[in-house]
């Protein structure tokens, strides 16, 4: 068997080895049906099973109540970008957004083509080095009225930043969120949420899939007069098969799921990935070639951007990482320098080798 | 290993069992590259090379000239039916739909939704078991305008009939085509076509993958005041990866699409499926219990469609067949009676092995 390497890449990305293994014998034969997962009929009692059990593992592991729809989709959040404000925006409302970088951006857009954005908080004055802090988001509220929903994005993987809690919103407003690229890496506060969503390629499992998980009065809330596949309450109505999902990325969901289970939960899952980053930015807090680029209040655990403080050196960097093992260490080409995805299934050893070989760079490049 | 057993499902579908066992291995590592083909980048060189090669096999089997676009998108063909009038029905604009069934019927409430629909034929009165004849196809030409697009479905599932060719339409009306259940089953002309659109999960690969093969006049001619995700041109301009595709889908389509190469090409496969198809009508034609649903001229050579004359049989049927290592006999769940779906990967020995215990099942219940 090929050895595997250090898989450092931003999404999709990394997974479970276990749930590797698992999942290529489920392509020969789901169980022992004689067929493959691949295979089975998204009607039948096989792939039931399976959906059944992505979402009780779901609800079990974030403590999502029943007042939730959890829903399985395709797409990714680009389609939720605009699915959100055509069903719950119309030309007269006024939405609030929370401008992180560019995954913000792109929501932002497409908003705009159904109503009124308020951008509630920017961080392009600061190069989106730091979330929103204490005092720094406006919502668009007034006597006569408060917005449609407010929108942000938990985890930026572009610029390394995540909020550490989800910004606070009156009672009443929506908050919907973007956890694409946190999702699950730590615990989730529905009660804080009518709407979370997030594509499945970082945390998850395979690219193809979108979590969402919806407030049953917002789903009903939604608009009626679009195609059936955009509207929530198709999908909620037929629990997520009106049409045929894609059953392997919902089999691998479920397996992902399991094994986070397995090492303890959501709680476990964020001291984990929390001690990982430390392994990480304490190397770089204390670095004279390399610095982490977000703020420090700000900081991701799930991407963790850097640069050299000799810019040159960055791509000798990222090919002497990849001969030695460490994938996918470049930067997102808008931002450029450096990132070191490093997800839910992404191992320590995996950290500190990275961090063995920072320091071993430094003093040649020193 | 589990033994794996004739699988007669709808969709998703029996798959090359040479192509599973070169899946598994990619699920651990793609090629050499120490990364499963799960955890790859989207935009890295390993899976750009995937998605190159998964185009270069659809042009090659097919002959799809450079006029077309190939690509590869989310959401079935329910987001198809959807996204094609959406782009190229204006509200004052008409339509016109070939009627053969449920899925037919579903377009057609979608292209409702932004303009007129003409019904160019409708095989509701004789129950589906026909496709248009010579001259059962009345077009809304008139001297002053022509229809936007004509929109027809190749192959019926749930009545199992099938297009022998394509519908004749006046040069220049645009012919639409949902092959869902028949892309590459056999040739396929796309110079009498300027949109071919396929959910993968029945003759491609995996659910969760759009096959869409589309004129550039076409996607030119498409409305701007979409989202970005909804308009042809944005997954055109950026070879289907302005989002994250499902990356996994179309490694499995790609290998696919070589073991069809490797069988011989669209027209072997055409002779092999007519073979397949031909053991089971040839037995239905003289069996004095079971009879075939689609007229002579309209049978299916992906969903042989059948009944029993003794109806309550036809569950008894099913579940002696399943105890058999038959699954997936039974009819589609609006339509009911029994239905084997022989789709490119279904071998001719479960053809054979059907007949065998249709014949012992008559002679024990005639």
């Amino acid at each position: 068997m090929t050895d595997r390497i250090f898989n450092f890449s931003a999404g999709p990305a990394v997974l479970p080895e276990s749930v590797l293994v698992r999942a290529q014998e489920a392509l020969w034969s789901l169980g022992d049906s004689g067929i493959g997962v691949l295979e089975h009929s998204h009607r039948g009692r096989a792939f039931t099973a399976v959906i059944e059990r992505a979402e009780a593992l779901c609800r079990e592991l974030a403590g999502i109540p029943d007042e939730y729809h959890v829903l399985f989709l395709q797409g990714g959040a680009s389609t939720q970008f605009f699915m959100v404000p055509m069903n719950f925006l119309g030309s007269e409302q006024t939405a609030d957004y929370l401008d992180t970088g560019v995954w913000s951006q792109k929501a932002i857009a497409e908003a705009e083509r159904f109503g009124e954005v308020a951008i509630a908080f920017t961080g392009k004055p600061d190069g989106y080095t730091h979330v929103p802090r204490a005092g720094e988001v406006h919502l668009s509220l007034s006597l006569a009225s408060a917005p449609e929903y407010v929108h942000y994005t938990s985890n930026n993987t572009i610029y390394g930043t995540q909020f550490a809690a989800p910004p606070e919103v009156p009672a009443g407003v929506p908050l919907i969120c973007d956890a694409s690229s946190d999702i699950f890496s730590r615990p989730l506060d529905m009660s804080k949420h009518q709407l979370v969503y997030a594509g499945a390629q970082k945390n998850l499992g395979p690219a193809g899939l979108t979590l969402v998980i919806i407030d049953r009065a917002l789903v009903d809330a939604g608009a009626r007069d679009l195609p059936a596949m955009l509207q929530y309450r198709t999908h909620a109505d037929k629990g997520s098969c009106y049409n045929t999902p894609p059953t392997f990325a919902v089999y691998v969901l479920s397996e992902v799921l399991a094994w986070i289970r397995e090492f303890g939960g959501l709680e476990a899952m964020a001291e984990h990935n929390r001690d990982k980053a430390r392994v990480i930015y304490d190397f770089l807090d204390q670095s004279e070639l390399f610095h982490a680029l977000a703020a420090a209040d700000s900081r991701s655990h799930m991407n963790v951007c850097f640069r050299c403080v000799k810019p040159e050196l960055e791509p000798v960097f990222v090919a002497q990482a990849e001969a030695r093992g460490m994938s996918g260490l470049a930067g997102h080409r808008s931002a450029g320098g450096l990132r070191a995805s490093i997800y839910n299934a992404f191992p320590r050893a995996g950290c500190e080798a990275l961090v063995a070989f920072m320091k071993e760079f430094e003093r040649e490049h020193a």
